[in-house]
């Protein structure tokens, strides 16, 4: 990659004025990470205000050969938005306009950096329903989330960010702006570059606007806990409400030191001592939903669970998200470093997961907490370690690998909704093949063929 | 493209046998066309029975530059398994087994010439439910409705067939092997390789094997007619059921030139004299269903509807269905060609567009009958001509060119499920632009560089 020099700075700064693109050292640092353990110090921080600056800032990129890492707010798990090559870190936040919410078509039109949970809360207003709802959701941005594709626990029934992306505005690593797909709620022509770019993880262009479809409203949402002496029996109990053939709106697991560390940091009075906890929430009319959650408690119970509660009121509903939404911070009160893989299996195979869970932990000695979202398979498995430990850093590695290998036999994929960024990279090889790996490289020298947007993302070096 | 040698036909009779690859003009002639009303003679129509034998043929193809189109029953509106530049037809038929239908993780494994209504069956019989219904579900299969990317009336509320495919097994032009995609509910380790290949027209790689979500069977369905005496009614009454935040279904539109069309055939007592129809369906409890056709029948009402009637028995549903299915070849009792576009405009937009056709028929003296999915806005638009007569000839092409300049301007794109293929390549620039359609034609050389897989299609020769 080409250094960045003074005069390419003060030619950004001519596109977005001085005041959008830094180079102290106290800003750089605000920019060097996310919500991995990776960090890497950008040259420069930039902030667009709109398209037109974003692509002539690639278009400056393309010419001079410096590279460009777009970012949202940096929560992404992976180390996707790390500047691991330096250049230019390019922030997407001040590009935050909900442009439309189309209440005729059920679609709406927005910029990258709206922040998802605002989303949520303009289309809610309106009676819509924006169904993606990563546990980051309060901070995280919709760019990001549609570059990560990400997931959350209403993936279950909803399926991914993904699912709701029809169109794209986005600006080639030349600076050529694009547009893809429809503002329809359906279209073929032509090949998917919608469906291509979003989860590229901003390895293959900058998304500027997003087109993104809505459902309406569900009538109501009602919201069960069920506690189980045996982790065993709480797995079984996922595969079991499958294969009955209900599909929840929500369907998640949280294990025994998942509970007990949201306890201590929230003291919501959570069940501490049940080996794992299911959360379980169906939507739909309040009578349908009744009778779902009837038949759900019923099959928790057949399963072996010792308790089963309907969330009465919605104070006990939103207390119990918000312990799940927490667990993921409060887990470093077992360890100072946590390798959170967001691992997904065949639903089925979860008690195969939890068994093979439970004696990696004990053969490794250390802890390893899962959550996560058991109703579509996807666990967060979290390796807790002090990585300034030698012994506990191999092991927690010696760890990974084997977990990674294990999803991989269970017929499973080693990311669920983080992505590969770069944590997961040097796995990517062990899932997808020699050949179907050469065709993603040279897509992405397609979009990108000097390789300036987001290098060293995905790919492992070789 | 290399012409097809005595040597390389028997290679070809080598790998799958004598009896499966033919050069008899009485064969050939049988796999010249699809639904289309384009046609072109192969040089050879082989018949490969599995994975291996699809790789080996592509593997020769690759050696001597033959080119090969893939196809299943061809049933295809827009050309994509016509043996344009001739080669080898590639038929799948034989690749006709349901390898695994998982009721325990709600995934399907299939190979692509298993017939896509069989494949309904299937997996109702077990309680599980494929939403994506083509109406030539009946023979098309589900390769060829993966390659295009179907949909069907169902898509208004359950998404079309690129939302249930997880993961693919394909075979390169160059007849290497590769696999896309996870048998998990998600995932997202690299590329999305799996909904660039789905969609794309059989012009990237030959799919072998297809992993398929599935849904639980919805419990009961609700079926509903609404006629107007004034097609504006019609179209207004399915834009308001969806600004209503009611997503039934299926919400389908059916003119006076189509009803009929159809009655003429099947002598079913259709309503002939209504201005038009709408075929409304529900599906999930009992009583929902009933709440929600209530709602859907005061809307109606309010907006004009002469009539509104409830299917009360299995029968009465099923024959509206027979007649809703048959509409597109029933409507060759208008005239001796018809020109069938799939467009597809914001569905608030539908008022417009049937105002537009309206006109449309007025200026060009020609019958325009239309029919389709309106409530996700997708209008089958049926230009009838006889294009023997070279006015007719001409006003029909006047009417197509001036039907997608009106879609574009409405926001609509000009094809919603039937793909672009030879008889929508010269309008394909219309709604993609120059540097979208460089990334595509770029992605098909990462994919094909020696362009002998379905070549001529979806890219306008240029």
């Amino acid at each position: 990659m080409a250094p960045l020099t003074k005069k390419t700075i003060e030619e950004i700064q001519g596109i977005v004025g001085s005041d959008h693109c830094t180079t102290a050292p106290e800003d750089r640092v605000c920019y060097a990470y996310d919500a991995s353990a990776a960090d890497c110090l950008p040259d420069a921080v930039v902030f667009p205000a709109d398209r037109d600056q974003v692509a002539r800032v690639l278009a400056l990129a393309h010419r001079d050969g410096f590279c460009v890492t777009p970012r949202g707010s940096g929560s992404g798990m992976t180390g996707g938005s790390v500047p691991v090559a330096g250049g230019v870190v390019m922030v997407l936040n001040r590009l935050n306009r909900i442009l439309e919410i189309d209440t005729d078509n059920l679609v709406a039109r927005v910029e990258p950096g709206v922040i998802t949970g605002d989303f949520h809360k303009a289309v809610e207003a309106l009676g819509l329903f924006y169904p993606p709802d990563p546990s980051s959701a309060a901070f995280s941005t919709l760019g990001g989330n549609v570059a990560e594709c990400a997931g959350g626990p209403r993936a279950v029934k909803y399926g991914v960010t993904r699912d709701y992306v029809l169109g794209l505005s986005a600006v080639l690593p030349n600076g050529d702006i694009i547009t893809t797909g429809v503002r329809t709620a359906k279209g073929v022509a032509g090949y998917d570059l919608t469906r291509l770019i979003a989860g590229s993880e901003g390895t293959l262009a900058v998304i500027t606007e997003m087109t993104l479809r809505l459902l309406p409203l569900p009538e109501a949402v009602g919201t069960m806990t069920a506690l189980f002496d045996d982790i065993r029996q709480a797995a079984r109990t996922v595969s079991e409400i499958i294969r009955q053939r209900i599909v929840p709106r929500t369907l998640e697991f949280i294990d025994n030191a998942s509970l007990g560390c949201v306890e201590k940091s929230l003291n919501l009075g959570l069940p501490i001592t049940a080996a794992a906890m299911l959360l379980i929430e169906v939507d739909g009319a309040p009578l349908a939903n009744t009778a779902a959650l009837e038949k759900i408690a019923a099959i928790c119970t057949s399963q072996g669970a010792t308790q089963v509660t309907v969330a009465d009121t919605k104070q006990a509903a939103e207390d119990l998200w918000r312990a799940r939404k927490a667990i993921s911070p409060a887990l470093f009160n077992l360890a100072p470093d946590k390798i959170n893989e967001d691992i997904v299996v065949p639903r089925s195979r979860i008690p195969d997961m939890v068994a093979a869970l439970e004696a990696l932990s004990r053969q490794t000695g250390l802890t390893i907490a899962c959550f996560g979202h058991a109703g579509d398979g996807n666990i967060h498995v979290n390796i807790m370690a002090d990585k300034k430990d030698p012994v506990q850093a191999e092991r927690a590695k010696e760890a990974t690998d084997r977990l990674f290998e294990e999803t991989l036999r269970l017929g499973g994929t080693i990311s669920g909704e983080h992505g590969i960024g770069i944590t997961k990279a040097p796995y990517l090889g062990k899932e997808v093949g020699g050949a179907e790996l050469m065709l993603m490289r040279r897509i992405k020298k397609v979009f990108d063929p000097n390789g300036i947007l987001n290098p060293g993302k995905i790919f492992h070096l070789i």
